[in-house]
């Protein structure tokens, strides 16, 4: 594309590096930026430039952190008897936001990949192990997304952990709150069966 | 959503003002941004930092531009008697790409829409009157989109200027290359018979 402006075309290079913004979506933020209230758009580049300059990884759960250990690991509130391993902060983000889970989490970084290459040297999960022998916690919940690479990184790290002291679970799998039962794939739908659990009625609210 | 890290959540809510960009995608920019190589994530702020603090608008026709005066405007290869009055910056560079158009252009920086209560006077009309009126242009294309508010502005326009000097056309409405006629609308199909084209071969070629 041609541009009347040498900075605006750089603006518009630079966004468009971003995943899932190509030239004319990156156009249309750069003329957006451009357009709107100067201080807003000085918010925008100095919030992303202060969080790649200061954020850092938390040196225990691996999660971003504005310390060396996040608020989360060093919340004495929380359970620290359990464990909940997960591929990626956006996962600790959703199961945050559940508000259901008082643990301590452990972000792996990804999933082991034999075709792409990733092996479980690089994902954080030596320091898993490390942690689990020194902390000795009771459960292990493991919330990775039911996949190929899911199954093999959850066995390989079970394999490896003292299942008399720590108890391994496993997400459930079954059918999502609201889908169709005929859309959902046969090997969902069994299990969802398999793994059915008991219903009940309780204070006349059935539960 | 919760988040581990102030910064992090300070970067994903900047973000998740850019338009089309939602709370979810916010976040994944943020992570994107936060893994990728940190120059490249620096490039991207100083982009838009650069652009929003350097930027100026040319002062003759109200494109963006680097300086007082846009490459455009200031390049004397371009024909300096052909105006083309356009909505957006947008659609300048649409035009440009094409790299049919070799005159000057006039950025309005928006349409005349009575319901939104945009008047001529928000928009860059009287410098649009005021240029044709030093520089006598011997046309002006009006290369606005065809609605309501596209048809009132090339009509006030069109009425305040001295056609016996200047000549002022529309871009072609008709059916679009690729597009079916069953789908167009009505309107268009029909201005698209009236204002038919004559067809002709040259040199063995059809044009």
């Amino acid at each position: 594309m041609k541009y009347t402006s040498k900075l605006m075309q750089d603006a518009v290079e630079a966004l468009s590096t971003l995943p899932g913004v190509g030239k004319k979506t990156a156009l249309r933020l750069a003329i957006f930026l451009a357009q709107q209230d100067a201080s807003k758009s000085h918010r925008l580049s100095s919030a992303i430039q202060d969080m790649v300059d200061k954020m850092q990884v938390c040196k225990v759960c691996f999660s971003y952190s504005d310390s060396e250990i996040c608020e989360i690991c060093a919340n004495p509130a929380r359970d620290q008897t359990t464990f909940c391993v997960i591929e990626s902060i956006r996962d600790l983000i959703a199961i945050e936001e559940t508000q259901q889970y008082k643990g301590l989490y452990h972000v792996l970084g990804g999933l082991i990949s034999p075709i792409e290459g990733i092996g479980p040297d690089k994902l954080n999960i030596l320091p898993l192990f490390k942690r689990v022998q020194d902390k000795k916690p009771k459960e292990i919940i493991m919330a990775i997304r039911p996949s190929i690479e899911g199954d093999t990184t959850v066995y390989y790290i079970t394999k490896q952990i003292d299942t008399e002291q720590t108890k391994i679970s496993l997400i459930a799998r079954g059918i999502s709150f609201g889908s169709e039962l005929e859309y959902a794939d046969e090997f969902t739908l069994s299990r969802s069966i398999a793994s059915r659990t008991p219903y009940f009625i309780k204070d006349n609210s059935a539960v």
